[in-house]
């Protein structure tokens, strides 16, 4: 299910798993020069195998794509945000937009799986088998030693990055959540914002995901991951059952208040709109405000996204606060 | 009509005259000692009067109530914030809550008629009735070249206080409000808080009132703030045409956002109240927002007042604050 359109999501949100390839005896993109022939070999091993796999997928040329068609995959998470630059990049989609395979990002391969809710084994299962078609047909390099190669030696060994995405609004209200982000780096798992490295925690939304590629097999690196993600989860019911205990007043106020904004105001920012949402999903998970808007919360942060809640025109900025605060109102 | 009450003001809410008066050859309350006998005298001017006006009101023993009771008739404009404390003091009320005839404040009678809308010349007509039949049963001092005597200089001459309380949201929005404050300082007038003198003008709530009770007649006092008032509400207007014209979004914003605050919040103070209120006032005065509510905005301040929300029970402040959330949401 598209991970922004889950319901019963609650404190993990989505999942994702990323994998890093690339084509054996092939410059890494950056020093390739002209794309196109890599690219149609890498198109045609998935869109030409025996696999059902095969009709899920449409290939989308993103020098051919309006930049503010990128934008649009890149907040769905369907593309990383470099690829709205660059040139000579495409990328596959799968019609149900949870599996999407980068060609040209840093690596000529960047497979990725994200769905809703916290499931890693699932789609860890479902990125081999694509990783498995598409090796059928082409060899990776790959290093008995070192493992999968990598453009960036930080991705060498697994390639692999999985991340679940955690909505911890109790840990930020309660200021522990530096604690939590720090303690999980001594654990070799990194917590980072919304669009990944160096982006912002917006709606208190934090990607949790396994630093190490290398001189680990990616079992044991989802093992890592889950321990870690476990107990930020159970940190943040504490830090939730702590705010029911001492501030339920307080905070069914800010819950309450949010709401209402969101629910009247003319104009808004996505970071505030973010910020506001933050709080009705934090509401609605408690049972302090029962939400039976068009779309889930989360699902709103995502299509009120600059690009996404232009759909398509290109909106000046008060129009585009205006044409967002009109969907919210409209939809939660 | 009760002052707040009114469904179809503007900028200009309400309208006061206040008459300060005292028994000849009595000495003044602050040198009185004990107030019980002329107390009686006034009461029975009042009340023993062959005027229709005799049944109209009810005497209240100030001593005898509790302070909770003696607050509320100061939010609602009957007393004087002082007169909740000092003793021997009485206040006769009208049943409509119009006239009040406060026994024993600074003077030995405040009278005082409160109404709403802009009706100064109508509210100095009621004033001038009731003060004739007091003034049937009991000599005034009053000396021909002062005219009426009182205990503070500022008030011998006419006694009289006349204001209008105007809502000025646009001007303060725009940062004229001080201009308007001291150019109509300059010709006499005073602008001053929602509850008098050295009050702050919460909900953008101010009362504008003559100065000058010497050697100028009610008459030319009441044309001179009636000129002052129109050339106030004159520039309040133009100031919310300016808003139109150059931030009608914005506004539009705003409005709405207190409005959802309001329907939606948990705790809430009495000064937010009346801030959120007062963007509400002038989102339906202008017709932003279809306003709906049990009560009007101005009730609504009034109602939810740190004594009137209560309803004569004794609540700790966090209480309160939810009483009056509470009741603004079940009445906008």
């Amino acid at each position: 299910m598209i991970w922004y359109k889950d319901n019963n999501s609650d404190i993990a949100v989505s999942t994702r798993i990323r994998l890093a390839r690339n084509l054996d005896k092939t410059p890494f993109p950056n020093a390739l020069g002209d794309t196109k022939e890599v690219t149609e070999r890498i198109k045609n091993a998935v869109l030409s195998s025996n696999s059902t796999l095969a009709k899920d997928f449409d290939f989308i040329d993103l020098d051919q794509t309006p930049a503010i068609r990128k934008q649009e995959m890149a907040e769905k998470h369907l593309i990383s945000p470099d690829m709205c630059g660059g040139k000579g990049r495409s990328v596959l989609v799968s019609k149900d937009e949870t599996m999407s395979i980068m060609l040209m990002e840093e690596d000529h391969i960047r497979l990725q799986i994200i769905q809703s809710g916290y499931a890693l084994d699932e789609a860890y299962k479902t990125a081999s088998r694509v990783d498995d078609v598409i090796e059928e047909s082409l060899t990776y390099a790959f290093d008995n030693e070192f493992g999968y190669l990598t453009a960036c030696p930080t991705n060498t060994g697994t390639g692999m990055r999985a991340s679940v995405m955690l909505h911890l609004p109790a840990l930020t209200m309660t200021e522990n959540i530096n604690r939590v982000i720090s303690s999980a780096g001594s654990l070799g798992i990194e917590v980072r914002g919304l669009y990944g490295e160096g982006t912002k925690a917006y709606g208190c939304l934090y990607q949790i995901s396994n630093r190490s590629t290398l001189g680990i097999s990616e079992e044991k690196s989802l093992e890592r991951l889950k321990s870690t993600v476990d107990r930020i989860v159970d940190m943040e019911n504490k830090a939730r059952e702590a705010l029911k205990t001492n501030s339920a007043d307080a905070l069914a106020d800010k819950v309450y208040r949010s709401y209402g904004i969101l629910k009247y105001a003319r104009n808004m920012s996505s970071a505030e709109a973010k910020s506001l949402l933050s709080d009705v999903m934090l509401g609605a998970d408690m049972g302090i405000l029962s939400f039976k808007g068009k779309v889930t919360p989360l699902e709103c942060m995502v299509m009120t996204e600059p690009a996404l809640i232009c759909g398509g025109e290109e909106l000046k900025p008060e129009d585009r606060d205006r044409k967002r605060a009109e969907f919210i109102r409209g939809n939660i």
